[in-house]
């Protein structure tokens, strides 16, 4: 049997009285139900309400403070520093989305860091934050867990830091990059290893440097960078940007938070808002982006191929379908979100007003 | 017989009195010629004097201004505009490296673009100038000639937009990242041809999108971006924010440089300075740079590799041996730089004072 869709309005409703009821603020519980219900709705479902036990088995063991007082702690005209202290990531984020994009309305462009922030969701959300405001958003984290070593190593000392950039277009939808540092996601390799097919050669490595392209043997390798040793470096600087230059963990200091529900994660992450608008007209900004996304889908394609994206455009049709029809959970996560609402003594999803 | 090593001082009077030669003011050839010596001096020999010939090429058919008015056409307090009047690249980023550069002191963090502007050379040799300064810098660009198809296409319509990260650390060198958005250059596809030899798979792909391995048949195929359509979302984002955003060249607007002299390239550039002493305290940052980068270098390591690199530390290797050493150009190269001293009448390299 097909499970209904859902109205997003209704999860999101369903996240803020767990939300609640796990004790964090209203206010702050209706932020995050809203930013992981968007989540969803945009198609980012790995970063989405998948995420809702762990974060609340993090917030039972005590390792998220339900009480942050998440202020700036060093500030210039272009540039502020936040400290999340220990609060959900989603509550640091749309904190430093909105002071940059202030900030750059003044400035031209701003840069805002975090430590003491947490798991957030996906990158662009919040890339996507200073896009609503007809800015140029991009996004900087640390993973919360190592899957790669420094090019040539053994030691997994980096995560798969992820990059979002976020541009206005005029008609067309705008163009939003979100992306890893690896070939792969973990999740690619453990769904390969459910259907019982081999990885293609390029998604991981083993521990002699030759390719893995057994999904069950996954424990024995490492995710592949993108472009190899390029990919190293663009993980190992994202990092920086986002980790050490806040003062948040980074290299050995990253703790896994798949295996660890207490430990302070101390996560970094950083927002830039620029606004095009201080470039010159915005709207002729829009118009040269609208130009360079239809000639991008208008080059001849090779055979068997019906059609070219651009970054986000598959996320902005989900978007529009989800809104329009209801989100899609799967029958698994459906089951999990039931038993977790009766542990809870909440109204189950489907019972949600 | 082995070539005498060339003092980078007297490479770089070489090129000043040719630059002078073809038609530019003193100061300009001075700052021109000492950028082209710094990319030799850190190694990025395919940017360096290498680029003498085609610049004067470009120069004698016109296609450079060399009476540039290099101006600032937009300005805020983290941002400015620069139109760079179709001059030499590198006189126009210098500029906008020494504004982005005053301005971050200011407001924590600058963003300088450029458009009208040309090729400047290696990408990190930018983002090393707010380094020296005790800054992170970044560099984006648009290249001079597209290479790239986008994902699934076959025109075209993208150039390997290069991406450079610069970081100051304490005793440590400083880590650069300086790379384009694509696995191989095509350079080394050329350099695979001459020695007879197959490319990798995933260098390049032909037409059907199989990969290509035979370099000799490389005019049927496209560079493969890093990670697939990840570098092409990258590709496209770095010339969004180098080229879009400033009223530059970008997709189909960007001309070949290589077979075209005249016209104007209208290249893009943008250079980010961020100054750490705004997030806290600088040499507590270069310290966690330093903890960072010797984690990284003590890794276990893989069987074979003798040692784990960081993003830029062969380059400063080679930095510290060309100063200390001298240059060592290929006999080839040596071989043009004479023909073009007899063309232009000026002093051959080797008897410059």
């Amino acid at each position: 049997m097909a499970e209904a869709r859902i109205p997003a309005a209704q999860l999101r409703r369903f996240v803020t009285t767990a939300m609640e009821r796990l004790g964090m603020r209203s206010d702050h519980a209706a932020t995050v139900a809203a930013l992981m219900t968007e989540a969803e709705v945009q198609g980012s479902d790995g970063h989405g309400v998948i995420r809702l036990l762990p974060y609340a088995r993090r917030i039972k063991a005590g390792g998220i403070n339900l009480k942050p007082d998440i202020r700036v702690v060093k500030e210039k005209a272009a540039m502020a520093l936040i400290d999340g202290d220990n609060g959900m990531g989603h509550l640091v984020m749309k904190k430093a989305a909105e002071i940059a994009i202030a900030k750059a309305r003044q400035c031209g462009i701003a840069w805002v860091g975090a430590r003491l922030s947490n798991h957030a969701g996906p990158a662009s959300l919040y890339a996507r934050m200073a896009q609503a405001q007809d800015m140029v958003g991009m996004y900087f984290a640390v993973g919360n867990a190592n899957h790669l070593p420094p090019w040539g190593g053994l030691d997994m000392l980096l995560s798969t830091n992820p990059i979002a950039v976020a541009v206005p277009a005029g008609e067309e939808p705008p163009v939003v990059l979100d992306m890893a540092t690896t070939v792969a996601a973990y999740g690619k390799v453990k769904a390969k290893a459910q259907r019982g097919e081999q990885m293609p050669v390029g998604w991981m490595i083993d521990r002699q440097g030759q390719p893995l392209t057994d999904p069950k043997r996954s424990e024995e390798g490492f995710l592949m960078p993108i472009g190899g040793y390029k990919g190293y470096g663009l993980a190992l600087v994202v990092g920086i940007l986002a980790g050490t230059l806040n003062g948040a963990a980074m290299g050995s200091e990253t703790i896994d938070f798949n295996h660890d529900d207490v430990s302070v994660t101390n996560t970094g992450q950083a927002i830039v808002a620029i606004d095009p608008d201080a470039f010159g007209d915005l709207d002729e900004f829009k118009a040269r982006v609208d130009k360079l996304v239809r000639e991008m889908r208008g080059s001849a394609r090779m055979p068997g191929v019906d059609r070219i994206w651009l970054p986000g455009e598959q996320s902005h049709a989900k978007r529009l379908d989800n809104e329009r029809f209801g989100l899609e959970l799967p029958a698994a996560l459906h089951t999990q979100l039931d038993a977790f609402a009766r542990d809870l003594g909440i109204p189950l999803l489907q019972d949600t007003e």
